[in-house]
């Protein structure tokens, strides 16, 4: 029904997680109806991200140079490293201003049943770093999601750096009430671990 | 906090419409773990998309050519005009199946608060066609949207048509489209049934 140009665009903007065949179409001609000039921006764009993104050599956050920024970045510290599941995790835990260390991206999460094993993560390269002598390591936190692949990872890892490291602390972000949140509307679960890590005031 | 192409590629991505902040990241993240392959096909639909897809000389409509498919299509009755306000809106016409006819694409609706004209309209273009003594036309349906600037623009036409060409009949699409909708997103039963009892203006 559409020219091949156009349905081909739909169908390659109907790949993006989140956009389904509407959106798609509603999108295609968005951009049909764009000047040629934001078009081209958009699409060189995504060919740029791809040329010139990489893995940092050290943290395996996403680069545009070998070692990315925070690791570059001499005014944070390397003894503390957070440990995230995907590099897009990095974003919200900067945004907290909380934290001034240094990351390991993993590159996902152990799930056996979907085949993600250890070594199909970042996790040999985060015990290396942690035992380097040249850099020594005082605390790991483990900020990998509060999900049940999360908390098997961050458990995994925990195991083996008591027994590589056993000098590294080794932290959990804490699990609770999100702020802002609702008793009424809080599940059993989160609930639970609000009650069980509560703090005296 | 990101590297200047993946900043880049997400305000890129924040342009489309419904696309905020969040998903423009999203997305990003999304092409930034993709294939290259992915990514190249996707830039490349969007480039191609702009450089391949122009306007159809005679009714307007999206074209990989200087006609578009539905005014090539001899079995299309050339005496029957579906007029739209926009290119996206031939599709669900389209779906229908209760149109055989050609279509005009006038470019939007009247909308005098936003400054738009009939001369920013191809309506010009459509009285041309209408009296074109090569090409008689019977019946001009206006299918533009069953909004305020859609039927100003519906009775603009069809008074400009009353004295242009009397022997003409201006139909419009029944209501039974739900007021104040758009009908790109219409169901195909429900504006197929707004064709079957379109009225006489």
């Amino acid at each position: 029904m559409y020219a091949p140009p156009i349905q081909r665009l739909i169908t390659e903007l109907g790949k993006l997680p989140g956009i389904g065949a509407r959106t798609a179409q509603r999108l295609a001609f968005h951009i049909l109806r764009a000047s040629a000039e934001d078009a081209v921006s958009l699409a060189d764009s995504i060919r740029e991200v791809k040329e010139r993104i990489g893995l940092c050599e050290v943290c395996f956050n996403l680069a545009d140079a070998p070692r990315c920024r925070i690791c570059e970045d001499t005014r944070r510290d390397a003894s503390l490293i957070c440990v995230v599941e995907e590099a897009g995790d990095v974003i919200p835990v900067e945004r907290t201003h909380e934290f001034r260390g240094r990351y390991h991206v993993l590159g996902g999460a152990l799930s056996p049943i979907d085949g993600v094993d250890p070594d199909d993560l970042k996790i040999a390269e985060l015990y290396r770093r942690v035992t380097d002598p040249a850099q020594p390591v005082a605390e790991v936190v483990l900020a990998t999601n509060p999900t049940t692949t999360g908390e098997a990872t961050a458990l995994h890892i925990a195991d083996a750096l008591r027994s590589r490291a056993p000098e590294v602390v080794v932290t959990r972000l804490a699990s609770g009430l999100p702020v802002g949140g609702d008793l009424e509307y809080a599940d059993e679960v989160t609930l639970g671990k609000a009650f069980a890590g509560r703090r005296r005031l």
